[in-house]
């Protein structure tokens, strides 16, 4: 990217679970965390992926209009609600059961993340652009002290990332062309989106997100505006 | 209010323009700068307050859709347009005027208001509830160092206040009951729609904002939850 491209981009638009937070280690810490209390005895990494594994499909249902609109919030406790089954997990009261749900409003920051956004805070207005929902948001940014400009969401535009509408709406609400904007993920596919909706992108390999048994997607050279390594190598790249 | 009550508030949501910021005394200032270095001779004071003015009239007629849907940028420059007129400014160049325009990203806030949201922000959500849009509203927190946990604006919802959907849908993307959610405003008529709406309320006296020479509205002992003589007294009322 070319020092000009670089001083056309006004805000960084950051996806969060997997990029700006490491959501499987903190989901198995508070399942761990309610294993001790309750005396369980749990697989938290299945149940983490497990967990995981049944949010595309059920935001799936959502965007193909067989659900109606629920928030994550509504999603992830419907996943839940089938895992606690399928764990055996029992006798956890219902305000167990959504003190459990919370714990996406939890997550916590990868190493590098809050000392690079308050790096690229100071340059760029920065925000989230995830598919969780506004107080999830709101309340992991409280709880991890994430220093965000601006909290966006998908359900501000009732779509769920890839749809072109939670992209677009980001620079809308921004007041800044599409162009101005930068979508930062550690996935491909809702960079791919991004850069189809006229965003600008910068990939940081979060090589963790899925444990330490396996790797991150690859990404060619050149395809996307900016490879990092993680938030303080994108602040250096973004001369922040 | 009770401490119990005081207990159950989990989200202060601020009314911004006179709240938060001394809108008449920045536009006044940005107004000196502009003559001073474009050599013009103008009734500063008398420009903001027909700026403002013309605010509410527009408004409402995008409330009543005599007007289709436009954000305060657009607003505010529609009524700027009619200003240089009215004033006799010329000479500017379109770059000029949309930086005027953009004084209103650039408020600058009561001496209590930064140190105020700091300690509240510490045992509440703290949010703008604002008509300013959302460009607006980030671009005016990273300039004053306001420690928002979220922004909230009218935009979101299509619909400015005191529309009721504007203070619903607050305390909808908050994740709250309304009666979690308090309003917090210098404007009595802000506060009387919050209510009904259901949220709390607190009134903050702003002695200053039309002037000097003028006096706030009166309001009565136990007509909102908490009154306030700013911001850092509003912390000390809610035990922040």
């Amino acid at each position: 990217m070319s020092e000009s491209d670089i001083q056309s981009v006004r805000a960084l638009v950051f996806d969060v679970f997997g990029t700006v937070v490491d959501w499987r280690a903190s989901i198995i810490r508070e399942g761990e965390l309610l294993a001790q209390a309750k005396g369980l005895v749990v697989d938290w990494a299945a149940f983490a992926d497990g967990w995981r594994d049944g949010y595309k499909p059920a935001m799936d249902r959502v965007r193909k209009g067989t659900m109606p609109w629920t928030n994550i919030d509504g999603l992830h406790r419907l996943i839940l609600d089938d895992l606690l089954v399928r764990f055996g997990i029992k006798g956890l009261a219902e305000s167990e059961i959504a003190h459990l749900n919370r714990a996406w409003h939890r997550l916590l920051p990868w190493p590098d993340t809050v000392p690079g956004l308050n790096r690229l805070r100071c340059r760029y207005v920065i925000s989230t652009l995830s598919n969780g929902n506004v107080a999830l948001l709101v309340n992991m940014a409280k709880n991890a002290g994430l220093p965000w400009d601006c909290i966006l969401s998908g359900e501000l535009f009732g779509h769920y990332k890839p749809d072109p509408e939670v992209y677009e709406g980001a620079a809308r609400l921004l007041g800044l062309a599409k162009n101005e904007v930068m979508m930062v993920a550690a996935h491909p596919s809702d960079l791919h989106a991004a850069k189809r909706a006229g965003l600008r992108t910068a990939y940081v390999h979060r090589p963790l997100e899925q444990g330490a048994g396996h790797s991150a997607e690859l990404v060619a050279p050149g395809e996307f505006d900016v490879m990092a390594t993680d938030f303080l190598d994108l602040a250096v790249k973004l001369r922040a």
